[in-house]
C-alpha cells in the first residue's frame, strides 16, 4: 500500500468557526494551507443557536472583521434579524447581534473558503498527529489521515470542537458523537495523550428544534429586529436580506415542577455526566436548580432561516429524556402543540486546558502545533473564530520565521480572551463578557477597526480595498476633529459643545455645515472620542503601566524553578503557566506583587537565575 | 425508564428520495404520518450526481408529478441546467434531465415536507421493527427508536437507501457508513433477518468532487442547457433560475493504463467487494476492463450549484485508492491541476431481493410493512422516488381498508419498474431504460398526466388546482381534435394533413386560425395522438390481451405447490414469486405458455387445487 503525501505550510484540522477563520487567515498571509474536515457538508455549521454576536461576542466579531476575518461578512450576507443590544447603555456596552439563515451562513463560508487562493478544502478524517523530536523537544511535522495519506507541514492548527471522544446524552441514552448523527475523533484524543497533553472533559448542550407551523405565535411576544440594522463588517455597505422577527415566551412553575420531578433522570444530576458545562449558558435543569426562586425563564423562539421551518428554542437547552421534553413544551404558552423535530441533548467532549498554550496559541508541548476553539475549553462561535483567526495568523507567521501577533488586553477583546485562557486556564467553558475586559471603554464595537486594522495591515492581513476604506474613514475623523477643535459658537469650541450629553452631532452640524459631509460612522467615532476623552485618558495610564511590564519579556525557556527565593506556590504556578512577560505573570491567580518584584530582580540579572 | 409512545397511521423510515415521496403521499391522503431520519440536515440529499431525470428516468419524474408527487416541482424550483435528451428521436425517447443546485434541491424538499399537513418530520435513529403474530402471520405494529421510544402504526415504509450494514471502500481502506461521514443502520438489518427476509448485498460508487476554480475549462467542451428549457412539473409555468453550463472532457489511454496497472488495488477486482454494482453506471475500472477497445470515455463536469465550487465528475465513479485517483486526474485534459475535495468511493450495502414484495410494495412476509428505493435493489433517485410514492400511497390506502393502487406496465414506467422488481427480482442494481417498457410509445413524458392524473385523482391524490389545470388541457385537446377532424383544406381533413411528417402545427393553424388558441402543450398532445394513432392502436391490442390476463386475479394465499400436474421448476418459481394475476405469472422468467394454460385451468376451478 503506497502512502500519499501532500506538502503544505499550514494544516488546519476541523472546519467549524475556528478552523475556517484559521485557514482563511493563513492562506491570506500566503501560506499554502490545507483545511481538513470529516464532512464538507458541515463546514461552518451552526450546531447550536442560529445567531452571531451578542454582548461582548458582537465586539469580537467586529474585531475579527477589522483584522480581515470572515465572520462579519458572512453574517452580514446571511443575517435575517439584526439588533444592536444595550442601545440605551453607554457605547462600551453596545453589542451587535444577528440571527442567521443557518444554512445560508454555512454555505456562504464554505464558498469563501473554496474561493480563497492558497487554500485547499478537503474531506479527510485525521487519524494521528505526526511529530519528531529535535534537541529533546517535540515538533509537529504533519498529520496522517484515514486511507493512508500524510499531510506534511511545519505548522498544524487543531480546531476539533466538541468532537474529541464525544458522547451525546439525551436522558439515560448515550450515543458516541459530537453532533446529531455525526462521528467522533478518537484518534486525535489518543495522539494528544501520547504527546503529553493534559486532557479534561467539558459538556455543553443544545435545546430542541420545533416546527414553526406548530407554534401558536398569538401566545408569544413579538421581537422584531432593529429598524436601522447595523452591519457587522466594516466593508458592508448595505444589508440586503429581508428581516424575520423572533418571538418570546416563558417557562412557568408547572414546567419547573416537571423538571424538578425528573432531575434524577438528567445526566448532569444523575452523575452520568460529571464534567462541567457553561455557567452562563446553563441548561434549563441548571436554571431551575440554581435560580430556584425565579418563577419563569425567558425563551426566545429563533427561526433558522427562510428555507427551513426549524425553530431554535433559545433558553431551554437540556439533556432531559425525551418524555420530559415532550411534556415540558406542552406546558409552555404557544408551544402546547409544538412538534419537536430534534430533541435537545448534552454533549461531553475532551478539551486541553489552555494553560498549555503560549499567547500565540502555539502549544508549549509541541512546537508548531496550535489549538483554537472549543479544544481550549471555550464556548461560542465568536470565541472560536477569534482564536482560529489568531492561530491561523501565527501559524503562517511562524512558517515565515516572524514573531507571533499577540494582542494586548488593552487592544482587543481577543487579547483579553487569549490572555485569560493561557494565563488562568479554565474551570468551566469560557465565554466572553464585557466585564472581563478592564479597558472596555476602549474596546468598543465601533472602534475595532481603529484598534486593529493597522496592526493587521502591518502583518499583511489587510487587502488594499479594506485599507483604503479605513483610511478614508480616518481622514473623515481628522477633518471633523479639526473643524470641531477650531470652530467656536458664541465663544465656545464646538468640541466642547459636542462633549455635553445634551448636545448632538446634528446640533454641531448646524453650527459648522462642513461637518455634514462626515459619514455617520466617522461622526460616531468623533463624538465618542470627544465625550469619553477623560475616561480613556485615565484608562490609558493603567494601559501604559501594563505595557511597560509587557515589554519585560520572559524567555520561553526561562527556568522558574531556579527562583529559589520565591515562595514554592508562586514558583509552581509560574512553572506551569510559563508567562512570556511580567505583565502576564502578574495576572496569574495567586501571584503577589512581591513575587513580581522578585521576578523583576531576577530578570534584570541582579540575581543568579539564568535562562538555560 | 419510561417509554414514550407516538401513534401514527403511517411511519416512513428514511428521508431520501423514496422516503420523502412516501411520506408526502401518505400525508396527502390524510394519513397521520411520521417521517423519521437519522439526520435532518440530509433530507433529500443528492448523494451521488447532482441531477434529476435522464433517459427513461425523466419520464418517471413526469409520472411522479402527474400523480401529485414532489420531485418534479423540486427540480423545477432548483434546476440550474435543463435539457430534453433525444430531441431528434421520436417522442417516446424524449427524456427531460436537469442539473440541480444540490443544496437548494435538498432544502426545497425539506421545506415542502415541513409544510405538509398530517406529516411530522423527526430526527430519530430507528433501532428495531416491531411486529405481532396474528393467525400465524406477522404484521407490523411500529418501530422503536434510539432513546427508548416507540412509534406505533399499522403501516411502516422502509426506505433505508444504502445505509443497511453499509461499508465504504476507497482502495484498501474500509469505513463503516453509507455515505461520506455518516453512520450505518445495523439495527434494521438485524430486524429484517429476524423477520425472515432474505438479504443480499449490492455495491454502488461515486466519483471524486473537484474544486471548480482548479479546472482549466479551456481544455474542455462546453455543454449548455436548452435555449427553451422544459419544466418537469405540469404545474410549473416558468423556470426562474439562471442556467449554468456543464463541460465535457475525456479519459485517454494513459489514464486507462494507470487504472489497469492498479486494478489489483480496486476493491471490486481484489475480491474485497464481491457484491454486484450497477451495470449501466459502471465504475471507471469496470469500463476500462469491459470496454477494453475504447480509447477514451466521456466525462461530464457537473457544477453542484450556485453556492458551491464542488464539481461532480460524471463518468469516473471509482473505488480505486487515493493515490491512483490523484494521478488519474493529472492525466485528463483540463483536470491536470484539479483539486480533489472529496475522493470517490464505493459503498456496499444490504438490500432485500424484491421478489419478497407484492405489487403494492408491501412485503409478503410482514403485513403492513412496505419497502421502497435502494432497499429493493434499485439505483437512481427517480426509481427510488417512484417506489416511495407508490409505497406511501398504498400504505395510506391499506390504513383506510382500500385496495392498493398498482399501475400496469401499459400505464406507466412506474408500473414497469415495480412489475419487473416483484416479478423478476434483481441480479444487479436495477435502473430504468426505455427498452424495459414494451409499450413505450404510450408511456411518453409528454402524456404522463393523461395516463395517470385521473387514476391518482380517483384515489384522492390530486388537489383541486392541479385537477382543474389538467381539465383545461383536456378541453383544449378535445376542441383542437374537433376542429382538425371537421375542417377540410382542398378536400383533405386537417387531421390527415397534420398526420404527414412534412406538415407542422403551424401549417394547420394557418388553415384553421381558431387552433392558434391551443396551448403548446395541448398542441403537442394532439399532434402525437394523430401521428401515432396507428402504432398506438396496435400496441393497444396487446395491452388489452394483457389486461384480460391481469383481470384473472390469483388470491394472495393461493398454494402453487398443489399444482401437481405442473413442472416442478414452474411450481417452484410461482411459489417464490406468488404472482397476483395470470399476467404477472406469464412474465416470470422460465414460465412457459403451457404452464400458464395449466394455471388458467386450475383458476377456472376445472381442477382440484383450491386456495387455502
Amino acid at each position: 500500500m503506497s502512502e500519499s503525501r501532500y506538502q503544505y505550510d499550514v494544516i488546519v484540522v476541523g472546519a467549524g468557526h475556528a478552523g475556517t477563520e484559521a485557514a482563511m487567515a493563513a492562506a491570506r498571509l500566503g501560506a499554502k494551507t490545507a483545511l481538513l474536515t470529516t464532512n464538507l457538508d458541515t463546514v461552518a455549521q451552526m450546531s447550536c443557536n442560529p445567531a452571531i454576536g451578542g454582548i461582548a461576542k458582537g465586539q469580537i466579531v467586529r474585531e475579527i472583521d477589522a483584522m480581515g476575518g470572515i465572520m462579519g461578512q458572512a453574517i452580514d450576507a446571511t443575517g435575517i434579524q439584526f439588533r444592536l443590544l444595550n442601545r440605551r447603555k453607554g457605547p462600551a456596552m453596545h453589542s451587535p447581534r444577528a440571527q442567521a439563515d443557518k444554512k445560508a451562513y454555512q454555505f456562504w463560508v464554505k464558498l469563501a473558503v473554496e474561493d480563497q487562493a492558497n487554500l485547499d478544502l478537503r474531506q479527510e478524517i485525521v487519524s494521528d498527529l505526526l511529530t519528531e523530536e529535535i534537541d529533546g523537544s517535540q515538533r509537529i511535522i504533519g498529520v496522517s489521515v484515514h486511507g493512508g495519506a500524510i499531510y506534511a507541514a511545519p505548522c498544524v492548527v487543531l480546531t476539533t470542537g466538541t468532537f474529541l471522544s464525544a458522547i451525546m446524552h439525551t436522558g439515560e441514552t448515550k450515543t458516541p458523537g459530537g453532533r446529531g448523527g455525526e462521528g467522533t475523533s478518537s484518534g486525535i484524543s489518543s495522539a494528544l495523550n501520547r504527546l503529553g497533553f493534559r486532557l479534561d472533559r467539558f459538556k455543553t448542550g443544545t435545546p430542541a428544534r420545533l416546527n414553526y407551523n406548530s407554534i401558536d405565535f398569538t401566545q408569544t411576544e413579538l421581537q422584531p429586529g432593529d429598524d436601522d440594522p447595523q452591519a457587522f463588517s466594516y466593508l458592508t455597505e448595505r444589508l440586503d436580506l429581508e428581516q424575520m422577527p423572533c418571538h418570546i415566551t416563558y417557562t412557568n412553575e408547572k414546567v419547573h415542577d416537571l423538571i424538578r420531578a425528573n432531575l434524577s433522570r438528567a445526566p448532569m444530576y444523575s452523575g452520568q455526566i460529571d464534567s462541567r458545562g457553561p455557567r452562563y449558558c446553563p441548561s434549563i435543569e441548571d436554571k431551575v436548580v440554581r435560580f430556584a426562586d425565579k418563577d419563569r425563564h425567558q425563551l426566545f423562539l429563533e427561526p433558522e432561516g427562510f428555507n427551513s421551518r426549524e425553530v431554535y428554542v433559545n433558553g431551554i437547552s437540556t439533556s432531559l429524556p425525551r418524555d420530559v421534553q415532550d411534556e415540558m413544551f406542552k406546558l409552555i404558552p404557544g408551544l402546547e402543540n409544538a412538534q419537536i423535530m430534534r430533541y435537545g441533548y448534552a454533549v461531553e467532549y475532551d478539551f486541553c486546558p489552555p494553560d498549555q498554550l503560549w499567547p500565540s496559541l502555539q502549544t508549549k508541548e509541541v512546537r508548531g502545533l496550535y489549538f483554537a476553539g472549543q479544544i481550549n475549553g471555550t464556548t461560542g462561535y465568536e470565541e472560536a473564530a477569534a482564536q482560529g483567526l489568531m492561530a491561523g495568523i501565527n501559524a503562517a507567521l511562524e512558517g515565515r520565521g516572524e514573531e507571533p501577533l499577540v494582542l494586548g488586553r488593552e487592544q482587543a477583546y481577543i487579547g483579553v480572551l487569549i490572555d485569560d485562557l493561557v494565563t488562568c486556564g479554565v474551570d468551566e467553558p469560557y465565554r466572553m463578557f464585557t466585564s472581563r475586559a478592564e479597558h472596555r471603554l476602549m474596546l468598543r464595537q465601533d472602534n475595532a477597526d481603529r484598534r486593529l486594522t493597522p496592526l493587521a495591515h502591518d502583518r499583511g492581513l489587510i487587502p488594499p480595498a479594506r485599507w483604503e476604506a479605513f483610511h478614508r474613514k480616518l481622514q473623515q475623523i481628522d477633518t471633523a476633529m479639526d473643524v470641531l477643535g477650531s470652530t467656536r459658537h458664541e465663544g465656545t469650541l464646538l468640541s466642547h459643545i459636542l462633549k455635553r450629553n445634551d448636545s448632538s452631532w446634528e446640533q454641531v452640524c448646524e453650527l459648522a455645515p462642513s461637518l455634514k459631509e462626515t459619514t455617520d460612522e466617522a461622526a460616531l467615532q468623533v463624538t465618542y472620542d470627544i465625550r469619553y476623552e477623560g475616561y480613556i485618558a485615565r484608562q490609558q495610564v493603567e494601559v501604559e503601566r501594563q505595557k511597560r511590564l509587557s515589554h519585560k519579556r520572559i524567555p520561553e525557556s526561562f527556568d522558574f524553578t531556579r527562583l529559589t527565593q520565591m515562595r514554592t506556590e508562586a514558583r509552581e504556578k509560574l512553572s506551569q503557566i510559563r508567562p512570556t512577560s511580567v505583565a502576564q505573570a502578574e495576572r496569574i491567580s495567586g501571584i503577589t506583587p512581591s513575587d513580581i518584584a522578585l521576578l523583576l530582580v531576577y530578570l534584570d540579572g541582579r540575581m543568579g537565575a539564568k535562562s538555560s
